[in-house]
C-alpha cells in the first residue's frame, strides 16, 4: 500500500517516522505493508531522511494512482479541504489529523467518501493518540449514548493543573506553557476554549448521528479562573477543569457547552492532570466509558494517524459504514434549559443578609470556605435547577457575583 | 444477519436484550439488522421475552446454514470449546465473552477462525465493556508495545477500596462484597488473581504476538494485604492495588506477574474505585494510554459483545486479521528477573541495628511511618533492583519480614 504525506510538520513528519520504523511490527500485527511514496510540503528540509519522496506539487500525488492511501496533516480548513476532496474524488483513501477541517468540513468530506466508497478518517482529531472515534463508532456502537464530555485541550489543562497543585496564577502558568512549548505565542484558541469546541463538535457528531457545527456554539475558556476559585473548589473536594460536553436532552436536541467545570475529586476526569486528556462516553448498556492519554504531539498523534491508514489499509473490498448525517436547523438546545448546579463566588455589602436571602431563595445551599477569604467574599454551591432559573434568582439575590463555575455529574 | 445465543445466563440475557432493544441505533450505527434467531440453555425460563426462539439443542443452531454469528456467554472451556469449534467450522462467525476460554484456547479457536476464514472476536472477555481488544489490535497497531498492565478484577479491587477508604478489614470487606453479589461464595479466583490472571494473558498474547497461557504464571491475590499496609502505603502517597502486568524484557522475553502493588496516587490507576477496571498499554509511539470503565455487569459486558457482533456483521466480505501465534516455550521471563522496587513490612529485634544495617546493604531506603504503629514495627521502600537480588538481601537483614508488595512506575 502506498501512502503519500500531505505537510511535513510536527505531526506529518511523526507519521513518516512511525510508518519507516514500525514497518515490521505493522505488518505482523496487520498484515499490511505500507510503503511512502510522496511528502508534500512547500518548504525545504535538510538533513531529511525523506528527501527523495518530497514534492511541492499536489498534483504529483493527485495523478499517480499507485498512492491508495493519502495523510493530510497540514491543519486549516483551505487548502487542506481542496487537497483532502481531490484526493478522495480520485478514489483514495484519506485519514486527517486534522479537527478544523473536520469539525468545519466533515459531512461534506464524509459524503463524498461514502459516493465513491472510500474510507475518510480522523482518529487523530480528537485527544492525539489516544482511542477515541473508533472505541465510539464501533466498540459501542450496541449503546444508545446519552452524553459525550472531556478533557480535549492539553494547553488549557496544563495550565489549570498548574494552578491547581503548585497555586501558580493564571499568568504565570500561561507564560510557562508557553515556555515549554505548549501554548502557542497567541493562546486564545487553546484557553478560550475554541479547540475543544472543534473536537466536542466532531465527538457530538460521531455520538448523535448529525454534524454539530462549531458556529455559535457557547464558549467560555478558563482565563478568567483565579485562585479563589481553585481554592474553594478544593473546599468541597473538586477541582475546576475545562470541559467540553454534549448532552442528549429529552426533547432529543444536544446541549453542546465548552467551559470550567467544578469536577468532583472522585471523579476518573479529576485525574487527568498536565497536557494529559480525557474523554468520558456514557451508553445506556456500557454506562461510563474513559478513555485517557496524550492528546497532542508528535508520535502519540502519528499513532493515532498510522492506525488509521493500517484500518484503510485493512478495509480496501468493503467501504467501513461510518460517519453523520447533514446537521439540522433545531439540533442545538439551548444550554441554559440544562439543569445543572452552579458554583458561585461573589462580594455582599451585608453577610448575613445575603446568607438568609439565598438559603430562602435557593434552598439547599452550600456554602464554602476558604483560608484567607475576604470578610465581604462569599461562595457556594447551588441546587440543581434550570441554569436559566438559576441565573435569575443570582440576578436579584443581594450579591456582586465576581464568577459562576458549571458542574458535572462524572 | 442472524445471531443465536448459547448460554441465557447474566451477560446472554444482556446480549439479548441489547440486541432487541438497541435494533435501531444499531441499524442507524452500523447500517446492519441483527435478528436472534435462536438461544440455547438447558434451563427454562418462565416469562422470558425470547420464548419462542429458545432451544436445548445445540444443533438446532450449529445446523441451521442461516445462522450467521454464534455468541458464546456460558462459560467455561467445555463445552462452550467443543460448541464454539463446531460453530466456526461449520463457517459461522463466532463472538464470546468467555476469558477462560481464550486464555486456554484461543490460539486453537483463532486458527481455526483463519482456516475457514471467519471471524472469532472477544472484546468482552477482558475488561467487560471497556473497549480495550480492539483499541489495542486497530488503534494502537502502529505502536511497539512494551507494556500493558491494568486493574482487571473488580472484585478485589471493591474490596481493596473498602480497605482503603472505609478502614474496612478484608474479611469484612469480602463479606461485604458477596453480599452485594459482587463475589462468589467461593472468592478464590477472584481474590487470589487467577481471574486477573486469565484477562492479562489474554492482552500480553494480543499485545506480544505469542499465546502466553495462564498454567504456571505467577500469581498472588490480596487476601493478605492488611490495614497495616494501607495505612503504611498511604504515608508515602500511594494506594494498594491488584495489578496484573506483562512486560517486554530487553531480552524479547515477557515478564507477567498478577500481585498487589503500590500505585501512586498520582496515577490514572489509583483514581481507579469499586468494580471498576482500567487497562493501560504502553507503546513507542503513543506514550501510555488508559482505558476505563465497568469491567463487569449483565449491559456492560453485553456492549462489549454487541460491538463484536456488529464488526462480524459489518466485515462479512473480509475477514479481519487479527489474533496472534502459538506459544512457545521460552516466552515467559522468570518475574524475579525484573528490576523492581519492593514495598517491604517487618518487625525487628533492635530498631537502631535494623535501620543501620537497612541502610548500610539497600542505600537509598525510604523509611516509613503509620499511626498507631508498634514499637518493634518497621517499613520501607527498596530503591530498585533486580528482585531476586533484593529478596537475597532481605533474608539476610535483622528483620522478620510480614510482607513485601511490588511497585509500579505508573
Amino acid at each position: 500500500m502506498n501512502v503519500a504525506i500531505l505537510g511535513y510538520g510536527v505531526v506529518g513528519s511523526g507519521v513518516a517516522e512511525v510508518i519507516s520504523k514500525n514497518a515490521d511490527i505493522i505488518k505482523k500485527n496487520s498484515n499490511v505493508s505500507l510503503s511512502l511514496s510522496h511528502i508534500l510540503d512547500i518548504r525545504d528540509f535538510e538533513n531529511c531522511p525523506f528527501q527523495d519522496i518530497m514534492t511541492k506539487d499536489f498534483y504529483d500525488i493527485l495523478n499517480d494512482s499507485k498512492v491508495d492511501i493519502v495523510v493530510e496533516t497540514m491543519g486549516g480548513v483551505s487548502p487542506a479541504f481542496e487537497f483532502v476532496s481531490a484526493c478522495l474524488k480520485a478514489g483514495k483513501h484519506v485519514v486527517t489529523s486534522n479537527k478544523e477541517l473536520v469539525a468545519v468540513k466533515g459531512y461534506e468530506l464524509l459524503e463524498i467518501a461514502r459516493k465513491k466508497d472510500v474510507n475518510f478518517l480522523f482518529e487523530a482529531a480528537v485527544g492525539g493518540g489516544i482511542p477515541i472515534i473508533r472505541p465510539i463508532s464501533r466498540c459501542l456502537a450496541g449503546n444508545r449514548i446519552s452524553e459525550v464530555a472531556g478533557i480535549l485541550n492539553g494547553t488549557s489543562n496544563f495550565i489549570l493543573t498548574k494552578m491547581i497543585t503548585e497555586n501558580m496564577d493564571f499568568d504565570v502558568a500561561l507564560r510557562l506553557a508557553q515556555e515549554k512549548g505548549y501554548a502557542e505565542k497567541d493562546p486564545t484558541a487553546d484557553v478560550e476554549g475554541f479547540d475543544a469546541l472543534r473536537k466536542i463538535c466532531i465527538l457530538a457528531s460521531l455520538c448523535f448521528g448529525n454534524h454539530v457545527y462549531p458556529n455559535g456554539v457557547y464558549t467560555e475558556g478558563i482565563s478568567k479562573i483565579t485562585l479563589e476559585d481553585v481554592d474553594f473548589a478544593s473546599s468541597c473536594d473538586c477541582v475546576i477543569k475545562l470541559i467540553a460536553k454534549a448532552k442528549k436532552m429529552d426533547d432529543g436536541k444536544i446541549s453542546l457547552t465548552v467551559s470550567p467545570c467544578l469536577v468532583k475529586n472522585e471523579s476518573m476526569l479529576a485525574g487527568v492532570n498536565g497536557v494529559f486528556n480525557a474523554c468520558l462516553v456514557r451508553g445506556d448498556a456500557v454506562g461510563d466509558v474513559v478513555l485517557y492519554g496524550q492528546g497532542a504531539g508528535k508520535l502519540a498523534t502519528a499513532s493515532a494517524v498510522v492506525g488509521d491508514v493500517i484500518d484503510c489499509a485493512c478495509n480496501t473490498k468493503e467501504r467501513k459504514f461510518f460517519g453523520w448525517d447533514e446537521g439540522k436547523d433545531d439540533l442545538l438546545a439551548d444550554y441554559l434549559d440544562e439543569e445543572i448546579s452552579l458554583y458561585v463566588r461573589a462580594t455582599v455589602e451585608s453577610m448575613e443578609n445575603a446568607v438568609a436571602e439565598i438559603a430562602h431563595t435557593l434552598g439547599e445551599v452550600s456554602f464554602l470556605k476558604r483560608e484567607k477569604q475576604a470578610f465581604d467574599e462569599i461562595a457556594f454551591l447551588t441546587p440543581a435547577m434550570k441554569e436559566r432559573e438559576l441565573r435569575k434568582i443570582l440576578a436579584k439575590l443581594p450579591l456582586s457575583v465576581i464568577s459562576t463555575i458549571r458542574t458535572v455529574d462524572y
